[in-house]
C-alpha cells in the first residue's frame, strides 16, 4: 500500500496581474512547505505562477491539460495529464482535490467555483468573485487574506 | 441539406420553487411559440418545468443527461442524449445554445453561467446570480424581468 | 409527456470508400423509413452520408460534434451536439443509441465498437472490423450483408 | 524547470486471471525501474496488479479514475485522478501516455486500443485483442512474448 497524495487545487486564468501571480507563487510554495500536491489547469499566467512557487519548494505540480498534448503544460507540471476536453476538465481539476484555493477572476475560475461547490468541495479566495443569489449574499467563498492564510483556510475547512 | 435548429439553453437546479417553475415553464412556451429548440440537463425542476412549457407548445426538447440512462430523463424530453459524464455535461448544453436563459440559484447553475460567459455566449437572468469580482459589479448576465423578457432579450443578443 | 425518439447510432470514418458512402446513405434511408432517428458524430464521409440518406426520407439526425463549434457539422444534421470533447464524444454516441450499426474500419470505429459492447448495445457490421481476443474469435458483432440487413438485425438485437 | 515524467499506459480489465495479474506486476515492476511513471485506470484486476508492481519497485503510479471518489482507487495508486467521466475517461489514459500495454482482452481494454492507435500512440498487447478489418488482418498491435519484452518494444516503439 502507497501513502496516497493529498491534493489541492488552485484556479485561476491564464493570464494575470503580477500582483496575482506573486500571490500564485507564494500559495504554490506555501502548499509545498505543507507537503501537499498541487493540481491545476497547467498552462500559463495563475497556473504557472503556482507550479513554480511549488516546484521551488520540492512540491508535486500535477496539470489537468485541456489541450491534446502535453507539450502544452507550463514548464512547472511535474505530472502533464492530458484530456483533450477543453473547460470539461475544469471538473476533473476540482473533484480531484479536497479543497480549491481561487486567485481572481476569470469566467472559467467561476465556472470552476461552481462545480466545487455544487461537490461540497471547500472555496478559498484571493481577490477572486464574490456571489450573491436571488439578491442574498453567498458566502460560500472563504475570503484570506494572504497566500498562507488561503493555505491555512483550505487545510482547516478540509479537516472540519 | 436541411435547416438547423437553432437553440437556447434553459439552466436551472433540479429543484426549484413553484414561482421557479411558473417562470421556467413560460419560458419553454415563449421558446417554443418561437421555434426555438430548448437545450436542458434533462432532469427535474426547472429542467422539467421548461420542458413541459416547450412541449406544451409543440416544441422541440433536448436532455443532455449527466448519467448512464435514458430513462432518468424527465417525460417532456424528446431527445435524450446520454453523457454519462456527470456535471462535465454542462459543458455540453452551453457549448450547444446560442444563448442561456438561467432561472433560480443553484452553484451547477453557477458553473454554467461561468462556462457560458467564458465561451462569449449571451447569459439571460431570471431571479438568479449576481456577481462580482475584484470588489466590482460584474454585469455581463443581462436581468430579465420576466419569461417574455428573458426570451427577448436572449434573442436580441444573439442577433447583435 | 411526449413520445421519446428511438435512437440508432451509425459510425464510421469521417473518410470513406464511395461503395461505402452507397451503404451508409442506404442505412440512413431505411432508419428514417422506420422512424428511428440517427445518432452519428456529425461530421463528413460515412456520417455526412448516413445523415444524407436519412434527411432524403425525412429522418430525424442528431450529430455529437467533437469540436467546438457547430458549423462544423456535415449539412444534414438537424440536431448537431456541441461537446469539444474530441474523441471522448464516442462515448456519447454509442450510450445514446439502443444499436450501433458500424461501416468501413477506422480506428475510432474501432474504439466505439468497444465501448458500445462493454455496454452491452448490440453492434452490426458491415465491411468493418472483426476481433479474436487471446486467439479465439469474438463474434458479438452481427455481420450484415447489406443495409436493410444491418437495420433489421439492430433492430432484432434490442428488441431480443 | 522540472524534468516532466514521461509516462506508459497500462491497460486491462478489472478483472483477470491470476496470469495476467503475474504479467501485469512485472510489467509495473520493469517500468518502474526504468523510471517510466505508470498511467492506468486506477481500479483493481490488471489496474492493481500493475500498480503493485510498480509501487513495489518505487515506480510512480497515476490512476485515471471513472467514478467521483478517490477512495475507489486501489491502494498502490499514489496519483488519483478523479475524472467522473466514466468510460470517456479510458481516452485520458491513452492521450497521457507515450505507449500503451494491453494485457488481456476486456471490451473496455478494446475500447482504449482504438483510441490509442487513433491517435498515432503504439500499442504493445500480451495475450490480448487481435484485430482484422474487411477481412485484412491489421498488425498494428505489436506482440510481446513476456513483460521485459513488453517495455522494451513499447520503449522502441516511442524511440522511433
Amino acid at each position: 500500500m502507497v501513502e496516497t497524495q493529498r491534493f489541492i487545487a488552485v484556479i485561476g486564468g491564464s493570464e494575470c496581474t503580477p500582483d496575482e501571480a506573486r500571490l500564485a507563487e507564494e500559495v504554490g510554495r506555501e502548499l509545498a512547505r505543507k507537503g501537499i500536491a498541487l493540481v491545476c489547469g497547467g498552462l500559463g499566467g495563475i497556473m504557472e505562477a503556482v507550479c513554480r512557487g511549488a516546484s521551488a519548494e520540492g512540491g508535486l505540480t500535477i496539470g489537468i491539460l485541456p489541450g491534446g498534448n502535453r507539450q502544452a503544460a507550463n514548464q512547472y507540471v511535474k505530472i502533464p495529464i492530458v484530456t483533450n476536453l477543453g473547460e470539461a476538465r475544469n471538473v476533473i481539476v476540482v473533484k480531484s482535490s479536497e479543497a480549491v484555493i481561487a486567485i481572481g477572476g476569470g469566467y472559467g475560475t467561476l465556472s470552476e467555483i461552481g462545480h466545487a461547490l455544487r461537490n461540497g468541495i471547500p472555496v478559498v479566495g484571493l481577490n477572486t468573485w464574490s456571489l450573491s443569489r436571488k439578491g442574498q449574499p453567498d458566502e460560500s467563498i472563504a475570503i484570506a487574506s494572504d497566500p498562507a492564510d488561503a493555505v491555512n483556510k483550505a487545510l482547516n475547512m478540509i479537516n472540519k
